[in-house]
């Protein structure tokens, strides 16, 4: 793709990301431009994506990935909305950190994830101490790797010598974005294909790919949130939705009314959005 | 004003300035999260407060302001919108230095302002060499000192040796932001006391105060995109606007169908919430 645009500094582009995420509009289910929550604004979503760039900059100049994702989340945190882009964060810090080592690809990102070490499970897990992420019960095996004991953890951590991809792979069953980690991070550039691939307002485009994602996946989020069965049947809805037969602003309204946030579709669209920019998307 | 935020850095808190003001809706006749034109974008927007934000650092560092803003504009104007945020940052980049040197006043602002040399003068010209910018013909003396010569003025600034107070001073009376320059920003510090007194989600305040400024001041922007009778025109029917005389979406439409967009309004906006969130204003 040609570009006229000057490529953008590392970081930026995934603060970029971060914000075009949320600009994008309908997300049937999360916070975007047209639509947000008494106490999850639009501007908690701002707020986070310009308090997460140190991060994101230390990601950029190689890492450490723990330290990167650490410090992007308390950064982000710097605002009163809570949780905003912990997921959307815990995928692109590893995809930054191979774009700046190399072209980004499956097989960099992978470099990546295999290289990570217990420091950086340690920080992973210190990420939690700086804002509430809905979790879900760990199995009775895991109970003293619960992420919501946070740095608490780090004993455990250290006398396991697991890195942060023994971390990824022990959830990867249960977490979409573990299982990007664990996997070449397939959803991630798929997505980026699809947003690339068409015309118009990125932000168009990036809420394209949102249905799309949330029709042919499982978010992992809602089975957290609520169940196996509820993600079961937004996926069958979103899947009414892109063929037509419902209104996507009825699936939108039906998902508010539940309490129910497909976040984790929203956190592969930032990181597919990062991808793209990086392989020369313009805004 | 209490807060359990940490503080923000400078160049963070007028990059987060820039976010809000576009995401503050309504704002009519401009670029809000609820409406865009197609080739002018709010995720046009967003890039441009990214790209900003090399410049905005410059300023965090105590300048010098022309440097500062020049390097603002080249960075906002890397997407594909063009001018998104000149006057915004024009009216951030003195405001940004004054704050990294004291406290936040407009005697502070007034000294940065002051303190203006032929150097700055010339980045600002250079400036324009980034984007185009919709400015007046200059008065028949002023001819060599037209903006839209860009860094090409060079030499006449140096020759009259001008500095960007000068240069501000010839303008202030058609140019709500020199104006501001000129004057310790009074619209600019009034507004921010405006939106930190209000309750409720920063970037409804905002509006809020956008609708205000719009039905007291003569968007100077309209005045040239158009003329005087427009302007007042402009005025008379946001004071209707704010009274509930007038719909606040159909004042938007019909500035959107004659093409009136009162930038200037938006750019006092943009400076006044860097102001609230430099003294304490929480998001």
């Amino acid at each position: 793709m040609t570009t006229h645009q000057t490529e953008r500094e590392l970081a930026k582009t995934a603060q970029l990301a971060l914000l075009l995420e949320v600009a994008s509009t309908p997300k049937p289910g999360n916070v975007d431009r047209q639509r947000e929550y008494e106490d999850l604004r639009f501007e908690h979503f701002l707020a986070g994506a310009v308090g997460a760039l140190d991060g994101l900059e230390i990601a950029a100049n190689g890492g450490p990935v723990g330290e990167a994702f650490e410090r992007a989340i308390a950064g982000m945190s710097n605002q009163s909305g809570g949780n905003t882009q912990f997921g959307a964060i815990l995928l692109l810090s590893p995809l930054v950190v191979a774009a700046s080592q190399d072209e980004l690809t499956p097989a960099t990102a992978d470099t990546v994830v295999a290289a990570t070490t217990v420091d950086d499970a340690v920080h992973f897990y210190r990420g939690f101490d700086h804002v509430d992420v809905a979790v879900d019960e760990p199995p009775a095996d895991m109970t003293a790797l619960d992420v919501r004991r946070g740095g608490a953890a780090e004993p455990t951590i250290r006398d396991q010598a697991l890195t942060l991809q023994d971390i990824m792979d022990r959830s990867a069953d249960r977490d979409g974005i573990a299982a990007e980690w664990c996997d070449g991070f397939p959803r991630t550039f798929r997505t980026a294909e699809e947003i690339m691939a068409g015309d118009g307002a990125v932000t168009d485009r990036a809420a394209t790919a949102f249905l799309d994602e949330l029709a042919e996946e499982l978010d992992t989020f809602v089975v957290t949130q609520h169940d196996e069965e509820t993600a079961l049947d937004v996926r069958e809805k979103a899947d009414e939705a892109r063929s037509g037969a419902m209104d996507v602003s009825a699936l939108g309204d039906e998902l508010v009314d539940r309490n129910i946030n497909p976040g984790t579709t929203a956190d592969i669209i930032a990181g597919a959005l990062f991808v793209a920019l990086q392989r020369g998307m313009e805004v």
